[in-house]
């Protein structure tokens, strides 16, 4: 049943303000079956619901009434920046309410939005680890307090809620915060008592969006000044806080990633509002640089445990891959605002790939357990004592900032999917639902099972009048062999006018035309580059967007640890709906190294030579990545050794 | 020129008890020239005399006079274990006025030791983290706290100042301090009232060796106690503390791998003291699971960053290798226990692999620096902020474990080189110097310049006449062609009668009598367990013990990243007394990948096939790997990829 373009919800996170330089704008969408509309469903009917329980269960709550005063009683959690929980929580309820209303959600959201404004302190402060810990001392470890971390996700919970529902009252408690902020912080000489930045972004491209929402200028100022003091040594010169160099300077990404991607997605939103050329190519720059050296196959990113940072170029370890859910959410969020910002497709890929892959492995099939870091391999029998880092998924964390930020990211993914300019619609990501151009003259619905097949048909729904118009559709940088059949016209991988990834439809459109679009789905086997010393000699299997991979449960006998996949056996497709919610399965042939007692050191002459070729054949099925660990525990493997 | 037996230092640390089960008992030996002289002489003129100074700035004796209430301040330091670093030192120092007696040395030494004897509370209890920053609050946080760890530090410190130079002083305190704790801890029932143990193993090696300086059986059954304790609960069950399981039942090492080693050393302890042939068991069962698994080339072990412990089997990161200096000293200690308890060459395999490499690197060639950590790949333009976990060297640590460590170590070598029996004397490591069976019946000398030239040259100096004895000679596992020679009789390779890497030569002995013995010293390239993924399609240099890596600083044009070694160049050895303290260098060929632009995403179709094999070719030079990092920044990397 076709739905007036009304049905289609607002643009957002990202819409731009009055004075922005871009030409394309986040068109507006809704997705109404398929794929990711079962995550969402999930989203909206599990994950978001067991919100507040697990939040007043973890403490969250709790402190928000005591820094109120309505409660005696001690502060509970382990960190300074627990607030957050809370606002990722609204926000991602605030746009689950613009995709579908509820009452009962609506009323959960009134009732916390309540607490959260009568903790706030009569000049706007608001942080219940500084109120009730540190006894109100504001401001003095901006390093690891958190204190404008936690001012920036309440202002984005703040300007979801108003943006998806209209309702003002967290916006006015975010505005009054952000004013307090406008008044502490400057940069030397401005007459403003302090100087200083906080060693997490967040705030800067919240308050880009208060901007946006507000139309406020000061709050873009304060954005800009926050982006661009880092790396000045305000936080004592440290790459994890995001402060050894300017972004204007830098040649690769760095730090501690979440960090590193938040800052750098405000860098894009400054350079839209602002016209900041240098700031455009700094962000171009690490993109690049980050996608060349620093990604891993799935789209995760942080590559170490340990500062849950960056590691060097081509560093990419397979178990011990850091890929935290959180920076993977943090990627889709900056390579949007670049999208937009640029216009070229290659943002879209990584952000296709990360949903897909490193993005949705951090969620449970079943929407109530989470992974925090988020591996490309587990050893057969790998001993795991839980907690946060654990590859066992888990219902709540100590440091619980991943569930919230994916609830948030699956209730708004409407919002990354299609962009508009004066030239039409250009379609980023292709799902079972409808397109606008969010100036309501163009709708396009989109008939899709995607990613398990690749036929999309798109159906024009409305469209102005003998206008000239360009459908632009984006050909995955993945994929070998396409066919599109546009009225007369039809074209595939050898004859497609591509530019850029894009295939340009210009035309002048009628309700009811349509364009079918066939991306070729075969499995196939991915490399990669020599200087990635984790994957050397191994090949991944991919189909689509999918990264796969193997899990124990799935070969019982003997596990994964000497499995060799023979490169040259064929790659089958098996469609299995019982399995997993529904999946394709990758089948295909190796074999299994014979067990060798080696003695007791595991090094041995090279000119011995490679154990001989005796291993047991084995049938090998690959399973999405993005559903491992949904079963019993035990190994799993996207890299596949061939020698 | 000869020297008396009198001339050979006492045997220690690990000198048995009254009621000791094993029959090999630690020989002694003196270091008299070559390789390990060197670095000795280094120990003792650059390294040792720069302690206390490095203890003053750092606040280590600060503290101690803070205690002793000599001086008013606060508390200086970052860690609750601060003391030990003062008592490793002390230890270090003991050790070398054992090998060579110096006024100052011997001052600066009762200096400290009044210092320490100063702070010591009037019950036995001493550690000034506790006693100046929690307020006295003893043993209220076991999992943390060190407290025991510290006090196994101070006794093994009063144990070799006693062994060393007959001095009381600090063996007071020591004796003073373990009887407090004999008071204080027991198990349920005993009477004592805290049933408890250290979250970091120390202080029972620490209580075996004073059982074994003052013949108290208490000590022994105290280190008992804590020994067994551990995996029970008493820490919650954390893995990282040595409490997930009892050594009895643990299948492979896991956890915090200093903590793990320290415990396992002591368990070899107590099995040779008490004749417990579980714990014996125990802990052959988990070296072999240990060396088979878990521990990387160079003899370093312990794989991760965070939580500096292990990994899982076969889990062996090269640029994130751990690999702790005092990893490699525990490993060290834990192996010449089970060397003297099972009498197998195993353990003395791995000794000289690790002290040669893993341990070594931990320290500067001007023995002015150090490293913490000890990687096998540090790639080409590496960010390094410096710090503790820097792959830089430098001269002192927040956490300065280490340094102090590594001192003692070097100054207490000649403890690891020999043991002897009733069947006579086994020598474990080739040194220039002499080896005496501890009785004063047998003194060997060595002539040597191992590890740069094969030959070894034994001399009997002192045998007991008309009596039939062995000299057992240990042929490194590594070694796959050698000539031994004594008197008539002459094996090779192919008919030595080699029981378990001894070689056994059985005869009545006489003065002047020689053997000779010729290692083969051919370079050779060994590769990995196809298990160790890290290192899949790679091959490492060796030449007898000792790893060899590439430097970048040596391969200026172009780094070391892009270069692939070809396995079937010629492995040439060139002697460089020149270089880096003078190195035998290994020099082979192998190109340099071409650069390729792949666009901005490293991974692709395998079926693209590898790279064309165009790179240039590229003379490699490798040096040890103990050596690198004395020269500039740049690149290392010990594994090759050969495609």
């Amino acid at each position: 049943m076709p739905r007036s373009r009304s049905a289609l919800p607002a643009s957002g996170p990202v819409r731009f303000g009055p004075g922005a330089s871009a030409v394309r704008r986040p068109a507006n969408a809704s997705i109404e079956a398929g794929f990711w509309y079962s995550r969402q469903e999930i989203n909206a009917h599990v994950s978001i619901p067991q919100g507040p329980e697990l939040l007043e269960s973890a403490g969250n709550l709790h402190n928000l009434r005591l820094a109120a005063g309505t409660i005696d009683g001690a502060f509970r959690g382990d960190y300074p920046f627990v607030d957050t929980d809370v606002y990722k929580w609204l926000e991602a309820a605030a746009w689950q309410l613009g995709r579908s209303h509820s009452d009962e959600l609506a009323g959960e959201v009134g009732r916390i939005v309540a607490l959260v404004a009568a903790a706030q302190q009569p000049d706007g402060y608001l942080n219940t680890w500084f109120q009730l810990v540190k006894d109100g001392r504001r401001y003095e470890d901006l390093r690891w307090g958190h204190e404008l971390y936690c001012a920036g996700h309440l202002i984005q919970a703040a300007v979801a809620h108003h943006r998806a529902t209209g309702g003002c009252e967290l916006l006015d408690v975010a505005v009054k915060f952000a004013d307090h902020l406008t008044s502490v912080f400057g940069p030397p000489g401005s007459g403003k008592p302090i100087d200083g930045i906080d060693g997490h972004p967040e705030v800067e491209t919240a308050l880009v969006e208060l901007y946006r929402e507000t139309g406020e200028r000061r709050y873009l100022d304060l954005a800009g000044y926050f982006v661009d003091r880092h790396g000045h040594g305000l936080l004592g010169g440290e790459v994890y806080c995001q402060d050894r160099v300017p972004l204007r300077e830098a040649k690769n990404v760095e730090g501690h990633a979440v960090r590193q991607l938040y800052l750098l997605a405000a860098a894009a939103d400054l350079a839209t509002e602002t016209g900041d050329a240098e700031l455009r190519a700094a962000g171009a720059r690490l993109w690049r640089a980050m996608t060349t050296t620093k990604t891993h196959l799935t789209g995760g990113l942080g590559a170490h445990h340990a500062q849950e940072d960056f590691g060097d170029p081509y560093e990419l370890p397979n178990e011990r891959a850091y890929c935290e859910t959180c920076a993977a959410i943090a990627s889709i969020q900056w390579s949007w605002r670049m999208a937009l910002l640029t216009g070229e497709s290659c943002y879209s890929d990584l952000i296709e790939r990360t949903l897909y892959n490193g993005f949705l492995a951090g969620i449970a099939l079943d929407g109530e357990c989470w992974l925090y870091v988020n591996p490309l391999q587990v050893r057969d029998g790998h001993t795991d004592q839980g907690g946060d880092k654990s590859a066992r998924r888990t219902r709540w964390f100590r440091c619980a900032c991943c569930p919230p930020n994916a609830m948030r990211l699956l209730a708004s993914m409407e919002h990354y999917l299609a962009s508009a300019d004066d030239t039409g619609l250009q379609i980023h990501q292709y799902i079972a639902g409808r397109y606008g151009d969010g100036d309501g003259d163009i709708t396009v619905r989109c008939e899709t099972d995607y990613p398990w097949h690749g036929a999309v048909a798109l159906t024009i729904e409305e469209a102005p009048t003998a206008r000239v118009w360009t459908l632009a559709l984006r050909i995955p940088s993945w994929c070998r062999e396409f066919r599109v059949k546009c009225g007369s016209r039809a074209y595939d991988q050898t004859n497609a006018p591509l530019d850029g990834g894009w295939l340009r439809l210009e035309g002048t459109w009628s309700p009811g035309d349509r364009v079918v679009l066939e991306l070729g789905l075969e499995p196939r086997l991915t490399m990669a580059d020599p200087r990635v010393d984790s994957v050397r000699a191994c090949v991944a299997i991919e189909r689509g967007p999918l990264v796969y991979c193997l899990e124990g449960v799935d070969h019982p006998a003997g596990g994964l640890d000497d499995i060799v996949l023979d490169a040259t056996a064929p790659l089958g497709v098996k469609h299995r709906p019982d399995l997993l919610g529904g999946v394709a399965t990758v089948v295909t042939a190796g074999r299994r190294r014979a067990a060798a007692d080696r003695g007791w050191w595991p090094y041995t002459p090279a000119d011995a030579g490679p154990a001989p070729d005796d291993g047991e054949a084995v049938e090998l099925t690959a399973i999405p990545y993005y559903a491992w660990a949904n079963r019993e525990d035990g190994g799993m493997r996207v890299w596949l050794p061939t020698t």
